[in-house]
This record gives C-alpha cells, structure tokens and sequence, in this order.
C-alpha cells in the first residue's frame, strides 16, 4: 500500500508520522513544492523580531530527520501539478531538475493549504508574503542591506494576525513601521471597542495605522495610498486575506463546498473515497451555525491531519468536533483572543444575541501584578449559549479563553460558567474568577436581575430621555466623565435617590459592578433603570476606537 | 423579615451581598467573632513575606463600608454561642463588652467555617497558626523583635497549602527554615512522584523538610520532634488539617453528614428548613465518587454563600455542581496544581484507573521561555472519564488546569482532550496544547494503541524478565540511565531491533514521546513492548522522591 500526500507543513506532517506510527509497512511519500518541511510558520514573523534567534530553531525537521525516525519518503522541491483520481496517480514536477513523473497511490492525503490573493505589483518596492521560510531569508536580507535596520520604511498591508505580528516585529527591529488597513476596524476578530487597548499598544510602539485605505501603487521607495497620500517604503509586507488552494482539488473533480474550500466528511474524507483533504484549505462545520466554513488555525491542521491517517489507517477514529475558531495574538505584552462569532457578525446575520462587558483583574488585586482585562461575552438569549468571546489584556487571557472554549464545545450555559471550579490561589486568580464572574452577569441578565445598555446605544437612550447617573466617586467623575452624566456615588445613591427625576435611569460606573449594585439598589425603590454594560471603561474603548459608532460628544478624560 | 449570617469571612459575606442586592428592604445582621470581616485569608502568608507589603491591602471591607454600600448591620467582636431553632433566636456575647444579648431571626446563615486542631502547648516557644489577621499580626511582631529576620528559626507543622505558603514566606523574610511533616510525603493532593519538582524547589531555597516526624514538645527557643532530634524554633507556625467547627449546628441540633460537616442540600439548606450553611463547615458532593466530601476551598465558599442568598431571597438558583477539588498553590515561581483523585486515593478504594504521564513545554519551544511541566492524567478505563489530575511546572500550570476542571465538569473523556479548539500561538502554547497531548495519549491508550508500565512497576517487571530499551540518544544515556536499560537510540531502532532478545521489551526514553514511537515500531515487528509511563523523567521523579516505592538503584544523573 502507498499513501502519497501533498504539502509537507503542519496538516501534511501531522498525518504522516500518525500513518507510520499506525502502519509501520505502508509506503509513504510526501511531496512538498517548498524547500522545507515541518516548519514553525507560526514563528516566522518572530524571527524577523529577533525574539527567535536562531533561523534554524524554525526548521523543525529534515527529510533526513522524518526518514530516520518514520521512513518516511519526503521529497521537498516537488510540486505535484496534477491528480488523476481515476488512474490513482499524481504528476510531479521537480523544481530541482525540471523532470515530471508520475506515481501511483492507494490513498492520497491533499494538504496543499492556502494561497494568498494574487500579488501586488509595487515596482521596484520589495514586496513579499510572510509565510515561508524564503519569505523571512528576502525580508531579512533586505534588512540586511542597510547600515541599521532603524533606517527601514516598512509598509504592512492587513491588520489581522500576521499583519500584527508582521509590524510588531519589524518595529521591534527598530523599523518604521505603517499598518495599512481597508476597512474601517483593525483586527476582524474583534468587535470595534474591543480593539481599543490593541490601537493603543500600536501607537505606544510608534506603529502607525491607515485604515479605510489601500495601497494603489508603488515606485522609487514609496507607496501611494488609494486617498492619494505617499508613504516612504523600502519594504511591503503583504498580509491580506488567504483563500483555499484548491487548483489541484478542483482538477481532480473533488467536491468544494459553498466557502470555496474542499468538501470532507467528519472524518475529512473528500468526495472522492480515495482522497483525503486537511488544513486551511478544507471546510470545517461552525460551532455556532452548524455550516460550512474556513478557519486556518494550526491546532485545526494538525488535528485533522491525524484524523486522516487514523482513518486510512482504519483505526477507530472520533468524527471531527465543530470548529470554534479560537484565536490568540500577542502585541508587545498585550494579549487578544477570540472565539466563535463576534458582535457584527451576529447582528450582520440578524441573529439574536445578548452582550456582557466586564473589565476583571487578571488576579487578586491585592497581590502584586495584577493586570485588568476587557472580556466579552456573547450569548443566546433563548438558550443561554455561548455564541462567542472576546478577551484583551496582558497576563491571563490565554488561561481564560481555553476555559471558555471547553465550555463552548462542552455546551456549557453562560449562566454555568458561575460554577466552573477553577484554580485559586492570589497570584493565579480570584476566589471568583473573571469567568465565574462572566457567569453571574449572565445568569443575572438570564433571570431579569440585571438589565443593561450597550456603550453604542447610549446616545439614543439619552435623546430619548433617559436620565444618566455617574455612581463612581467624585474623584473618578471629576477625572473624565460621559457628557451629561450626574455624579451620585453609589455609597450615597440610598440616601439621595430622592434627587433623581422622574424620568428612565441609566447608572454606570467604572467596569460595570458598582453599576450592577446601584442598579439593584434603584429597581426595588420603584425605578426603571439600566446599567451601562462594561462601564465608563466600554463606552470609553467604543468612543475611542469606533467614533462614528456613537456621537455622543467626549470630554477629556 | 431578618437574615442572621454567623461569620463574616468568604461565604457569609458572600451570603450577605447578595442578599442586599436581591432584597433591599430585609434586614442583615452579620456576627463574627474576630476583630475583621472580609479579610483576604489567602493573602495572609504573603504579607508575612513581603509579596503583599500593606497590611491595609488584606483588609478588604469594614464594618463601615459595608454599612455604607449594602446597608449591612456587621457586628465585629461578637460571638454567636447558641442557637434556639424553635424561638429562632441567637444568643450573642459581645467580646468587647462582655454583653450577652439574644436576636430573633427569620433566616439564619451559618458560615462559621473550619478550625484547626486543638493548639499545640510548646512551652516558652511562640506558636500560631496562620489564618487570621491576628494571626499575622503575632508573627509579625515576633519577627519584629529580631534585629535581622535572618535571626529566626521558624518551624512550620504541616506541609500542606498554608503549610507551603508559610514556609515559602517566612523564607522570603530570611528566616531560617524547617518544614515538619506527620506523613511520608508533602503535600498530600499530589502523588509522591509528582512531589519532587516541589521537594527541589524547597531544597534549592534552603528550606529543610522532614517528614515522618512530628513535633513533641518545645521550650527555650528549641523543639524537640518525635525522632528525639531537637530543632531551633523561635516561632512555631502550625498548620495541620482542619475541620468543619460545628459546635454551634450540633446545639442547635443541625444534622451532621458521614464527614463531620454539616450536611446541606443542592441549594445550602441544612436539616432546619430556616438554617442555611455554607462555606468551610459544609459538606459537599464529590465530583469523582457522588458521596459527601469536605472541600475548604474559597472559590466554593463564595458560590455557595451567594447560592444560598438566591434560596433566602426565593431566587431560581441553580442547584450546586459537585466539587472537584481544584487546588492550586504557588513555591517560589513553580506551580502545582491538583484536583479530583489522586493515584493514592483510587488505589485506597480500589478504583480501576489508568494513569498517564507526560512533560510537555508550557508553549512551543522554539519561542523563548518555555518551561518544562510534569502532567499526570487519571482515567476511569471503562468510561473514559477523568478521574483526577496534577500539574506541577512553572508557567502555564493553571491554565491546563483549569481547562482539565472545565473538561470534568462537563463530563468531556480523557480522550476528548485531544478534541478541544485551544487558544496557539507560539508564546501561549503549541498547536498541539499539551491538554491535546493528553487526550491523544489517552485515546491511544483506550484503543490499546499504546500500553504503558508505571515507574513503581519497572522493578517487578524487570525482575519477571522484561528487557528494557533506553531509545535516547547516546548523550542522553551516557548523563544518566536506569540501570539494566540498553540504549538503542529510536533513529537507529528500525535498523538495529533484531538485536533485541525474545522477551517482553520495555522502551523509555526521556518523557515517553520518542518510547511511543518506538513502541508502535517494535509492536508492529511482533513484539511484546510496553512504554514506561513518563519516560526517565517520571522514573527518576518516582524514586527520587519515594524511594521505599521503587527499590531499583539508581545511577548518578
């Protein structure tokens, strides 16, 4: 028996050595068009940073490596141009020598990932991806080439996470540094306020950041941006969008789904029952809608990667969970993670969802180094499940998002994270952690304990009459406040509620819990009132980053 | 109506918080005993260290703020001695005053937590515990009657959570240091082999252990163990076991459960439908076995009293998930964590369990700063379930345990580990989390893809003929082998394994990845081979820390 498979990263990989530990005779040939296998794409812009020293700690294995502890058969340099699913054969091309062959496989694993949109031509400005090892040798030879890198005019074009990590490391190589984006928010996982504390973290470094714009064209060192403005460029890294490469698949007849990615089955079987298909070039089904969709995520890649060997290799194989899309990026120190659907996308499919903001110590706040964050949850109403997070901060974020996505993929309510029984101890976390916290905000909404007002909604409340009450004390409202607001602290508001009007309250405090209190305080002496989700700290973040959200005027804060 | 809460610490003030915001017109009378109400009992041994510098910092709430934002009636320095659950009435003493007064109540809250064993009389030799503030204050004042810190002699009783966390601290402040221990082994949620990274890091700290041993009597500045050996000791910090005071639920004749604690049902209401308890007095449901348990542990003891808040106020709350027992403690920068069973106790009850060892990086390696960790996994063979687990490492611990406790409590196997959507990127973790690891170990195991022998068993197995493969490098066998072990390093074992005799093999190499690969290998030639559990790494941990468990000798590492 003979298994070829095609594309030697993390998905192709992963299914190999999976195939020779569970089949120690089959034949296994891997043909990897690149030079290298097996290597850490994930590390590649850490590397232009100088965070990763060493080029060679992101080379992970040799085809000498994988044919001494798996005999496996790995042919870099080979490009495999076509599948004849009839024949069982691939044609291969080697880059080396130009020669084209043929082989014939009994199963044929297709991990040939994704491809970047077509490339930008910029003249004579370097321009290049960020996803290959020749990518990062041509980014640092062109750092090379100057006396200090500081001199470097670097363009990055895409603020999603290779954008990111592209500009924080060239800026960490002392470059300038400019971020392009076209739409209007950087960051697509998150919703607009929740980018916030990443913009200001960019501006802390001087990164600059475009948004709502493009680049048009290049020459001579410089870009000029579709609104007509240059910038100096002496290189561009391109970290657009990527799409599945499906040419190979689609030459061979296999089946694409409606994202454009191959079809599997739950165990990433294609439309042909000789072909396997995994990695970012595959469709995964949602976890919250239940269709089709693209995440490129290495754990998904290595997952799925050996699921297709178990199934080759007939071994009792678990179908393949529901993607969450659990996503981490680290700027600088701050950290931001994401998981399922964010607030536009919810509203954009007209789904009906509730938002919880809070902003938690990352752990006791009397024990030194604690850290805040700003967590979001999104919830059905309906059914109190988690239909997405997101969390950004510095310390404890990652620790946080992974509990969410067990309860996301265990079904766990949002009201049920109140009764997570996490590890407690000061420098760790709280005797209630931020994510038992979530759960109580969730549960009080869930029950009518609680009612709120989103940051974006706040303008209309107040048109509409509603009388806003600032419960944080007079030093934090004297500091910067929302325009209009009246300062009742709260451990005042039992004895002067008589000053409010007869009119709908909203009361907001910093975070939202003085809030919460005071709310509950107003609700039994007959009020209606609501709480100002997330605090002054959300309506701050929206105000901040997404002005044309809300016009409520700002005072200096 | 009137709400009475005994105690005036986690779960009663939890208790009482919550109550105020669900009911603003009750009346709440908080009594407790000592001079503070919630204090921040965890932080306790780090202000003794320095880590928390303010005293004012563990002083979360008074008397005054209380009354301020929750309109709390809290009552400091006042006693509940008797309860009359017919007239519903509390009697009171005022420590202050010495006035005896007694309080009707319509709903009583007990939360009057746990009490050390009675003190230890050392003569002249000052002796505490470390639970309150006065505590504190006493050892502080003796360390203050020293020119230097460095001065003392501390001898702490019992290597448990405080235990630890005094030891660590009183270290931190100079003090010469020596930890006594009634049992075998410290640290008692962990398995002795997962001890040793802790029995380092005090070793290397300069702190002395001595286990098996206990404390007989003290006098002019020394004690006096019960081997006869006699220790310097200008201060005594004991902290023993504890257990649930009760005294005042026996008087008012509170049904007690099989454990001793007072027993109370999903929603904290005890035997007297007006009388509710929470907190460290209480019993809980044992996640693992279904049966009464007693947890001391904060996290509990705030969702508990805020549950039974939601009973009083009738609000629909949800009945309390059983307790896993998730503990975590921190030594000087390394990590440990626990929960559910341990190996010692599923053995003790006879429980079938399987047991998995793994050392993954905290993240991926090629980043900076990853650190090593010592994972154990224990696992119902039948269900797959998780029956317990530990973790012992420096960074990332309590991120893989808390996501463990998720995966408990939602009844996700062992196996589902390797399902779960954790948050990668290369400075959080890898794409395949050392939980992922896990689960693939586990599924391996429960498909019989991988057997395994534990370290305690190498020697009976030896003895019965096996012969046992160090698959290591030659430089990894050279700096320190299990004796008997011959090294056939895994690169060169598809080659050389004919040079292996006609018995049962057992391979190891240094954390059990490479002795899986190896395993699979000589598995499918024909052979009888088992992996040992944890490789070198968990070996030499085992019999390190346990040497009575595991009489092979051992050479120089």
């Amino acid at each position: 028996m003979r298994t070829i498979i095609i594309g030697g990263v993390a998905a192709g990989m992963s299914a190999a050595t999976r195939l020779r530990r569970l089949d120690e005779q089959r034949e296994i040939i891997v043909f990897e068009r690149g030079e290298y296998v097996s290597f850490a794409n994930c590390g590649l812009p850490y590397y232009i940073g100088g965070v990763v020293p060493e080029r060679s700690a992101l080379l992970l294995q040799t085809p000498g490596t994988l044919r001494a502890r798996f005999d496996l058969d790995v042919r870099v340099l080979h490009e495999v141009t076509s599948i004849d699913p009839i024949a069982h054969t691939v044609t291969v091309t080697s880059l080396r020598t130009g020669d084209v062959y043929v082989e014939h496989y009994d199963e044929l694993v297709l991990a040939a990932g994704a491809e970047s949109s077509p490339g930008l031509d910029l003249g004579d400005v370097p321009t290049r991806d960020l996803r290959t090892i020749p990518d990062v040798d041509a980014i640092m030879a062109t750092l090379g080439q100057l006396e200090t890198p500081s001199d470097l005019h670097a363009v990055v074009i895409g603020a999603g996470f290779i954008g990111l990590e592209a500009a924080e490391n060239l800026r960490r190589r002392g470059a300038h540094v400019t971020l392009i984006q076209r739409s209007a928010q950087i960051f697509a996982p998150l919703d607009s306020e929740m980018t916030a504390p990443i913009l200001r973290e960019l501006r802390d470094a001087g990164i600059g950041v475009r948004t709502r714009t493009t680049v048009a064209k290049g020459a001579r060192g410089h870009v000029e941006l579709s609104d007509g403005s240059m910038i100096r460029a002496d290189l561009v890294v391109t970290a657009g969008g990527v799409r599945p490469a499906t040419s190979l698949a689609r030459g061979a007849g296999l089946r694409l789904g409606p994202t454009g990615g191959i079809e599997v089955d739950a165990h990433q079987r294609t439309s042909d029952p000789s072909v396997w298909a995994v990695g970012d070039g595959v469709e995964k089904i949602d976890h919250v809608s239940g269709e089709a969709t693209l995440v490129t995520m290495a754990g998904l890649a290595n997952r799925h990667g050996r699921a297709a060997a178990d199934d080759i290799a007939a071994h009792r194989a678990h179908p393949a969970a529901p993607a969450l899309g659990t996503a981490i990026i680290g700027m600088f120190g701050a950290t931001a993670a994401s998981i399922g659907w964010n607030e536009r996308r919810l509203r954009a499919s007209g789904r009906a969802h509730r938002v919880i903001h809070s902003h938690p110590m990352s752990h006791a706040g009397y024990y030194p180094g604690a850290q805040q964050m700003s967590m979001k949850l999104l919830v059905d109403p309906t059914s109190d499940k988690i239909l997405g997070a997101q969390i950004v901060g510095r310390d404890g974020v990652d620790k946080r998002m992974d509990v969410i996505s067990v309860a996301m993929s265990a079904g766990i309510t949002a009201s049920g994270l109140s009764r997570l029984e996490l590890s407690y101890a000061p420098q760790y976390g709280s005797a209630k952690d931020p994510i038992n916290l979530l759960g109580y905000i969730a549960e009080n909404h869930a029950t009518g304990t609680a009612v709120s007002v989103q940051w974006h909604e706040l303008s209309e409340a107040l048109a509409a009459g509603a009388h806003l009450v600032d419960v944080r004390s007079h030093d934090e409202y004297a500091a910067g406040a929302i325009p209009g607001a009246v300062n009742i602290p709260l451990d005042e508001l039992r004895a002067r509620h008589t000053e409010l009007p007869d009119r709908p309250i909203i009361v907001h405090c910093q975070v939202g819990q003085r809030g919460h209190t005071a709310a509950r305080l107003l609700s039994q002496l007959g009020y209606e009132v609501r709480n100002l989700d997330g605090g002054w700290l959300t309506w701050s973040h929206g105000t901040e980053s997404a002005p044309e959200a809300d016009t409520t005027p700002r005072r200096a804060s």
